[in-house]
């Protein structure tokens, strides 16, 4: 008999089905056993009357596969159970889990959660974080390949770093020097100059950020775009607006369940109020009497801001703009009308800085000449300049990372949260 | 005037335009320039006259903007072209391209081809390899959502290798001894004993490997899938199967273009003919006089036994299944009727391994005994095991090479054609 989804067994009523899946909770109550089967789509009850009252022997997360009679139970959520017939055991468990996974939440603190991740991903819950990740990685493509982007694919194995050699991990490649790429900034740069115009790549990117904190992973999956031919920032901020409506809208429409679980509810998004940093700068001393660091947003700042723009705008979104050279990568492009200043962005989501992106310089001199000023040997970077010399257009992109933004939608209090495996200063393992 | 595609240029006719994209080849003819613009969809002629004819100063693989109304023009390719009103240049070279790319085919070497990778991909037909491998991953994916399948994002910084620790490379994380993951094996278990059941994941891996070959790379993209709750080897023979008639419908659908440029028609996948090694043994002793090297095929077994099977089925595929214990990993399901052998298989295609894959061993103390017989510490795998521990469902699963795939597909001669920035035992540049 082909398996049946506990998900689905409501369809079921009056048929007979196998459900496979893990045993969620287990009652005794005389001479019947009830168990409650859990599979990935959500969980079904079975009454085990008769011999199987009481064999075969089961414990909690023993896997099993239960063949049976779907009947209507009113007082059962969904409405219905199984009256079993037959229960194979698939695997016993050989010790018992570390932390129940049958609760409302998991009661562990995150240390824990993590160490035993395979067993705290038993919880719906956790596992539900996952599935708004997918689909925000999905609906980030969709919304690309709908825009005619391809998708690419870059080497993670590189040979210099793309902001200047700080934070990266090393890798010994045959006895040569190689590292692990920051970001694929260059080579999608180089990608868009070699013909593609339009890429985008989904891959994880490697911070050898010496921190621990809870907005830093030092290994995250980065939705990475970059587009060839356009005429100006705006046409990169209008672009992630249309994104930021797509994605959300694909989410709402994939993520009801999950997002019932985390009480989430994703705002529409709209016109993404547009603000230059000193225009930033101007609002939070104006309004809280706060001081930015020099030339940049410091959290403090990024939360206020998103405060403000929330209570005058009415939307949890704010690009802030215009960011001084100082503080931007060597590729960036100034601002003609304003050098000090570069045509960059930063999107904040909630008081959290979502990417960074921009224009870059695409012409060969500019940009050889500002490597210079940032104390950077060019022929360290001639595999990337290379495209450069011959024809490259007005060119501008940004980076996400997955799992800060699946955090954000969710409200999570820590990013490893929404990281399966998470690498951070401690953590290698599992 | 917002932007035409080259490729759409004949929709337009009669109307102004702006095209945008590189001088692909310029000819004058008395007073007048013809010049060719090349953009990610296509080519499109201009005509300059008057003025124009002389300025802007224009050489191959400048970046352009042209204006121009479109009229029809029988002689050339697609039916029409631009009468230039306009003409911007966007980006000039800096020095001359080392080889052609407007000619039917590059004559450059691989060598110099790989070098100056962002010059060849300029070629059409070397963009085209990468549209062909863009929409393979797609139609993967698609395939497998379809099926209830997840998609997740495993680290690629592992403190331990899954094969046990030969070509591996090395990461200094913090001090603290690490690798590159030679593929998302075990995490992929791990997460089907988490209660994903099913999931896949595109992501690159890494291989060690010193030697140089024309199908091998030290770092390539692997398509990988695992399914929980399956009742034997045949399940994933026939979702392998599927999964090619789907990748392979959506393949034609998307880049009958691109299998155009390169000559390439696609097999229909119908039943996939499935032999055990030991029948393959038989056939090509039997056909060939071929005897194959103890408990694997070889490079020449695997084009003779596609080369039978493409004689006698008629298909280009095959699954070689039940290699022996001896020959695969220390997790791959023993057959219980035959315990020398595994629940195990190789897809082979056009005379190439695609993937591997099979049944794993879902029970925690064979699992730990196996080690022990393969020489390997089962602390060192703790994190790995821990979900054997818990009720682990029968699983198995397997991984496609994306560059191999593409290569097979378009019959490239080496798989380097198939990666945008191939790393391999000489190249970690560009």
């Amino acid at each position: 008999m082909s398996r049946v989804l506990c998900g689905e067994l409501e369809k079921h009523v009056g048929a007979p089905v196998t459900v496979k899946g893990w045993v969620h909770r287990i009652r005794s109550l005389g001479q019947v056993r009830f168990i409650i089967v859990r599979d990935r789509s959500g969980l079904a009850q079975a009454v085990l009357s008769g011999e199987l009252a009481r064999s075969p022997h089961l414990s909690c997360e023993t896997a099993v596969s239960v063949t049976g009679n779907v009947v209507e139970a009113p007082n059962v959520p969904g409405g219905c159970e199984i009256q079993a017939t037959g229960v194979v055991v698939e695997s016993a468990p050989v010790s018992s889990i570390p932390f129940e996974v049958n609760l409302p939440e998991i009661t562990a603190g995150l240390e824990k959660i993590l160490e035993h991740r395979v067993v705290s991903l038993r919880h719906p819950k956790s596992r539900a974080v996952f599935k708004v990740q997918a689909e925000a990685i999905e609906g980030f493509r969709r919304f690309l390949r709908a825009n005619d982007f391809i998708e690419v694919h870059t080497p993670k194995i590189v040979a210099s770093g793309t902001e200047g050699g700080a934070e990266l991990f090393s890798v010994d490649y045959f006895g040569k020097p190689a590292y692990l790429a920051q970001s694929p900034q260059f080579y999608k740069q180089m990608l868009v100059g070699a013909g593609f115009e339009r890429v985008f790549e989904v891959a994880p990117a490697y911070r050898a950020e010496e921190h621990n904190t809870s907005r830093h992973l030092n290994e995250f999956i980065s939705l990475d775009l970059e587009m060839g031919f356009i005429d100006g920032l705006e046409d990169l901020l209008s672009l992630e607006e249309r994104l930021f409506q797509y994605m959300f809208a694909h989410i709402r429409e994939t993520c009801g369940k999950e997002l019932a679980m985390f009480g989430a509810e994703l705002p529409q998004v709209t016109t993404i109020p547009r603000l230059k940093l000193s225009e930033i700068e101007t609002i939070l001393r104006r309004e809280y009497g706060k001081a930015l660091p020099n030339g940049n947003l410091d959290p403090e700042g990024e939360r206020l801001i998103c405060q403000y723009v929330e209570k005058e705008a009415g939307t949890p979104f704010v690009f802030a703009t215009h960011y001084p050279v100082t503080s931007r990568p060597v590729y960036a492009m100034p601002d003609p009308e304003s050098p000090d200043l570069t045509l960059s962005f930063d999107l904040l989501f909630k008081g959290l800085e979502m990417n960074s992106g921009g224009m870059r310089i695409n012409d060969y001199h500019q940009l050889v000449g500002n490597m210079g000023r940032f104390g950077l040997d060019p022929d360290s970077f001639a595999g990337y300049l290379e495209v450069f010399k011959y024809g490259m257009p007005r060119h501008g992109g940004f980076a996400i990372g997955a799992e800060r933004l699946t955090a954000r939608i969710l409200e999570l209090g820590n990013i490893r949260e929404a990281s399966l495996f998470p690498r951070d200063r401690e953590r290698l393992t599992p």
